[in-house]
């Protein structure tokens, strides 16, 4: 045992994985070793799902499959919408969330099954990705008074969300770039709300419970949420009729402790490879709604803050800087963007809980104690 | 970063902490430097519960109010038990018991505070010890078809819930024994439950979310729940007429991969001292009930494989030893256990994340990638 403090566990391999790899230095993510660019552009976000639970890119049978199955598996019990009613008077979309995802474990048939059975983690795996997008449209709209929409049969992942969600199918342009989207945030190594899952996964707890403590991990504001920030700097900007340069030279300068949203990222030193196609994704959006402001003032932020040499010193863009004004683009609320991140996380969270439990050890790290050793008990009344 | 691949954590510092220490060699384990025989013999759970918390021992002035806010704390909103009542006809406790912990943070009158706010975290943790119980007590009776008992102001924490669980008020005797049941689970390091609570609350995740996935931790068969596989056990051989020490010898030499229950331990390589403590409780109750062969026959199970020699080699009762036949004497369900474990962990849980966000560092460890680096994307039909 070494007796040094590994805060954060910063640097401390805790598992090996063949799942997702960061070059930091480079900007370069790949998923099993394929490049985000290329399947960010070529596979739609079931075929990125299958190839993280499988470890491979399906052929035309196993994507067909793979995509009847989680099509059969997305209508929720009505439990959870009862459930989900009650809450969209007060409760916030990650918050229901987080209950919906536990309450999937109501009526399972393979709840008694055993914990290291991976068919039955795989079918458990794909109940909650297959039912996360119907989950968030009905508490959307029922928290706006209107009733829940059907899922649609015939539409892909990504395109059922937004038809969900609206009541609408989507155009082509919107159904892509939210696939895009989801490819982008379905897996990035050992983050918090991963490591989360397999933490809890490593006592052979069930799926729900550890996507469900995925769920709120990624619900902390260190961790999701900042595409949000971004967003919400965008609109202060654009209702003062600021100009993005003044406003971001102004707010670092003059707030303090104020810092850029969406820039540094504790495992990139360079731009995150998933914002450079983001802000392509914006630029178009932009150009097919004619109104490209949004994509215009984060260009605009991002090229000062170059020229300020922030990126030099290992702060860049991540990919929240460009998420939040591509959700906007498409319509979708502010406090939607984090769950939207679990809806595309389930994946990565499910894959590394498979990994994990494969070859699996308890979890469990020390803490070094630092309190009084002795201590004389003196009953209440005598303290 | 080191190379080395640190499985399991195991012997990794990742924090400090002055909650608990556990001397693994000696059998010794203290709350703050309180040794826990004199917490067990002398201390109720809520004053260890405001140990843990705060730092001290509350005063007489200092008790009596937490207590109170407590007390008022016990209520659970009807939305809860609806769901409850939905989830009593097939969910598992612990799976309803991760789904009522979620739905706490719907109506908090504190949801929006500032996640650093300390004493708002507080407040979520007072609101999530107090209602645990009133949860509990309330699922196994809705599954049986009764009422839930309204919580009752007079009683103390563990006599509250034997109250509200049988619907009668416990003797002394029962009321003590739960009480000191729960000091003895109230923390124990960084287990995997509490670890899955710290790395949430990381994120600054509010107390809801990581305390859900405490709890979706601790339903793990590798974390929770030996206790239960203890009493299976002995059920096994008392509906057998066997003898206890004939049937683990024989269970040892003749069953494939059978290892006694409620041995051996990550941290101790003697005797936990918590099992001693239930032991004497167990034999204490089965004197009162006059009935002593769960007593009995633990004992004899424990001098039989100390006698083996399996102490020498670092395998020896832990805590799950006897704590499943004590809860048993007090009339709880088998699957209400893990349970109980965890409306008891609740303290330590929340303590340790008290105390990490005090100095927080987001947990995000690495993975050591070995999955493959340059594929090359092919269209799925020329797969």
């Amino acid at each position: 045992m070494s007796d040094e403090l590994k805060r954060g566990l910063e640097g401390v391999l805790v598992a090996e994985s063949s799942l997702s790899n960061i070059d930091g230095d480079a900007g370069r993510l790949v998923y099993r070793g394929y490049a985000i660019e290329d399947l960010a552009r070529e596979a739609s976000y079931e075929e990125v799902c299958y190839l993280l639970w499988h470890g491979h890119l399906p052929d035309r049978d196993e994507l067909d499959a793979f995509e009847d199955a989680l099509a059969n598996e997305r209508a929720v019990d009505d439990r959870i919408l009862a459930t989900l009613d009650e809450l969209a008077g007060d409760e916030r979309p990650m918050a229901a969330l987080r209950t919906a995802v536990s309450m999937f474990s109501a009526g399972d048939p393979d709840s008694a099954a055993n914990p290291r059975d991976r068919e039955a983690t795989l079918r458990k795996g794909r109940r909650v990705a297959a039912k996360v997008p119907t989950v968030l449209a009905a508490f959307d709209r029922l928290r706006n008074g209107e009733k829940p929409v059907e899922p649609h049969p015939d539409l892909g992942y990504a395109a059922n969300f937004l038809y969900m969600l609206t009541g609408e199918e989507p155009d082509e342009v919107a159904a892509e770039t939210f696939d895009q989207a989801l490819v982008l945030h379905a897996d990035h190594g050992l983050n918090a709300s991963t490591f989360t899952t397999m933490v809890i996964a490593s006592t052979f707890a069930d799926a729900y419970s550890a996507l469900t403590g995925g769920v709120g991990a990624l619900s902390g504001p260190l961790h999701g949420g900042a595409n949000q920030d971004v967003m919400e700097m965008l609109y202060e900007i654009d209702e003062a009729g600021a100009d993005p340069v003044d406003f971001v030279a102004d707010a670092r300068e003059n707030r303090e402790d104020w810092r850029v949203p969406g820039w540094g990222h504790r495992v990139y030193n360079v731009k995150d490879p998933r914002a450079d196609i983001l802000q392509s994704r914006l630029e178009e959006l932009g150009e097919s709604a004619d109104d490209t402001k949004w994509y215009d003032a984060t260009t605009a932020i991002e090229n000062h803050l170059r020229e300020e040499g922030l990126i030099e010193k290992g702060i860049a863009p991540n990919v929240d800087f460009y998420s939040g004004s591509v959700y906007h683009q498409l319509g979708i609320p502010m406090d939607m963007y984090t769950p939207i991140f679990a809806m595309s996380r389930v994946s990565g969270w499910l894959g590394h809980i498979l990994e994990y439990q494969e070859n699996n050890r308890l979890i469990r790290p020390r803490a070094r104690y630092t309190g009084p050793e002795d201590e004389s008990f003196v009953p209440v009344d005598e303290r």
